[in-house]
């Protein structure tokens, strides 16, 4: 059966969105079409003000709302360390702890040949730069655990390389509360092979 | 830390859409302001465009761009059988199968006291305007299987007494490609219990 094309176009706009297939899409702009017309207009004028009124920092590709990011304008963090992430949430979720006051740097993805994610896709341009500035000592390659997160740790070694900096990697083992009867093999193998003395 | 108010405020409105939770709208949030400006006008254009484009049928509450919907102005459809639905995709699943010739009936919802759903949040005052009008002889109740869909369709019986509509249910049973084994028990009971001759 027809729908109405303007429905057909925000189905199509809301499908674009990671993780939303055709039959979510079309089950969420049921949704916003039910629900009273100022929900619509909150959505529609958030989407547009938070797209214009934020931009990348030009140092870390962390957000902001201009200039250098307030990580970045920081200026009671340690300059010598930078960690790198793959993505905001990241970023976020360290800074969540309270355990890091060095620099971050966002990538913006990690390498994936298989879905087409080359070095050039990701900000690893501004991070080679970063490299070569005097205070960086030391790079903590924090991408995520698994084939792409290693990857990308291992490329940004090797871009490392002509640069007097160390390129340390976040440790691997068993999360708390995980139950070792539970765990995967490589887990259980990198936890021992990571062991400290107590 | 701080994230820029104008995407809490995006992430607050991507959050109230149904099942999507702030993690995941936080993601949703990140995708948006990465992608080109010109997806980020698209998506808020199309918000508004069918918010504001899009009402309910008068009639059957479908969605119609103006007036009586599309399947409500058509002359050539039964007018003695009304199809009562849960929802707009319900509507457009039974319409893809082209076996229903009838009128519908989209109640927007389903009767749920645990979630405060009552009678008087679903459309059935119309329908029992449309119940006692001349050509009406049969109502299908084609609510949900399940608690709350058999609720509704009870709930639609009891409305239909006072006039002359028979009021029929959908059939239960093993879906197509259904593997008995694998079928719960209600689901095998009522198979049996609805069993027709060959």
């Amino acid at each position: 059966m027809r729908i109405p094309a303007s429905l057909e176009r925000l189905v199509a706009a809301l499908a674009r969105l990671p993780g939303i297939g055709e039959k979510t899409a079309t089950r969420l702009a049921f949704y916003i079409l039910r629900e009273p017309e100022e929900y619509a207009a909150t959505l529609s004028e958030s989407v547009m003000g938070a797209r214009m009124g934020i931009a990348l920092c030009p140092q870390c590709h962390h957000i902001t709302e201009e200039g250098l990011c307030n990580i970045c304008r920081d200026t009671t963090r340690d300059d010598s360390i930078i960690c790198v992430i793959e993505g905001i949430p990241d970023l976020m979720a360290l800074e969540a702890t309270g355990h890091f006051r060095g620099r971050f740097h966002v990538l913006h993805g990690s390498l994936s040949p298989l879905k087409g994610v080359g070095p050039e896709d990701l900000m690893l341009e501004s991070l080679v730069v970063r490299m070569g500035t005097a205070p960086v000592q030391e790079i903590i390659a924090a991408t995520s655990v698994g084939v792409e997160g290693e990857a990308t740790a291992l490329y940004i070694k090797r871009l490392a390389q002509p640069f007097d900096v160390k390129v340390t990697r976040i440790a691997q083992g068993i999360p708390m509360g995980g139950d070792l009867e539970y765990m995967d093999q490589v887990t259980l193998a990198r936890a021992l092979e990571g062991r400290r003395e107590l």
